[in-house]
């Protein structure tokens, strides 16, 4: 199965692939799609729709690990990546594709085994289940390998009945 | 030219087209896209952009007013509202539309003279600028008359430089 982690934003949206076969993970690509500051919102949303359409394309993947957005009341950009967000969602359905999301203690969790880790931790944690020789960066990739990652672990546990997927859930209605 | 008004949300999204021709306006048409609540998030995304595409094919718009979104602390829904919001934005650039933002304030300015009119207020003026028998039904279609109204009148300032078109503007950076 392929995995697409995606971390999402207006200015910068992490995208990273993986696949997992019997358990163990294969690292396949991972980047970024920046959009300028300056440029109109609904052009920056545009060329999100069209970036992340490319890679869906070029990786097929089969399913979708994206985080899930709080609301946080000191957060300026919260709209503009909520916006941004509609519009990765929009694309994964346009495509019939499933997405998970995930919170952050959730990576966490999955990742490194508790929610409190530090951001280094989980980095480390994704080099190793990836086999990879250095942390991916930037670090909106990295986190979205680890997001792909996260929800490998859960759809691992619902194949084999190991764990319950009671962390993992599917965007429900609001 | 032909403005449509829209008024975004996740539930419901209000639409309102008309039609300006030297600095009065005429009524064409107006309604709403509504998702059920139980649904998916991404799959109502998804919903809300064939129902506005098919709009945009129907009624040929030349410009797209849509209301601001403001970031309350109190309002559980703002994500979801600023995803369809996204996913609007993406569909008017998605067919090279100019798209203008108008905050609550400069409608109720623009349509009864005052930012501290009330709704029904706001209402009933926009009934009598489209030469409508009774106010538009429902409410959402309504607002979204008002903002095409709105934006009918900041452009024909701008035309005929008759007022600033300073309470007009095009979706900036973040």
């Amino acid at each position: 199965m392929i995995i697409l982690g995606i971390d999402p934003g207006i200015a910068t949206v992490g995208w990273g692939v993986v696949a997992r076969d019997r358990g163990s993970f294969r690292y396949i690509d991972c980047g970024i799609i920046s959009t300028p500051a300056g440029m109109r919102v609904e052009r920056r949303l545009f060329l999100i729709h069209q970036a992340l359409s490319d890679i869906i394309k070029r990786y097929t993947p089969d399913e979708i690990s994206i985080e899930e957005l709080f609301f946080h009341s000191n957060q300026k950009t919260v709209i503009n990546v909520a916006q941004a967000r509609g519009v990765i969602l929009f694309t994964a359905e346009e495509n019939s594709l499933p997405i998970y999301e995930y919170t952050p203690l959730q990576v966490k969790q999955s990742i490194v085994g508790y929610g409190r880790a530090e951001k280094k931790q989980v980095m480390e944690m994704t080099k190793v289940f990836l086999h990879l020789d250095r942390v991916a960066k930037p670090d909106d990739a990295a986190d979205a390998l680890a997001l792909a990652i996260c929800h490998g672990n859960s759809s691992q546990s619902k194949l084999y009945g190991l764990r319950t997927i009671k962390d993992s859930k599917k965007t429900g209605g609001q």
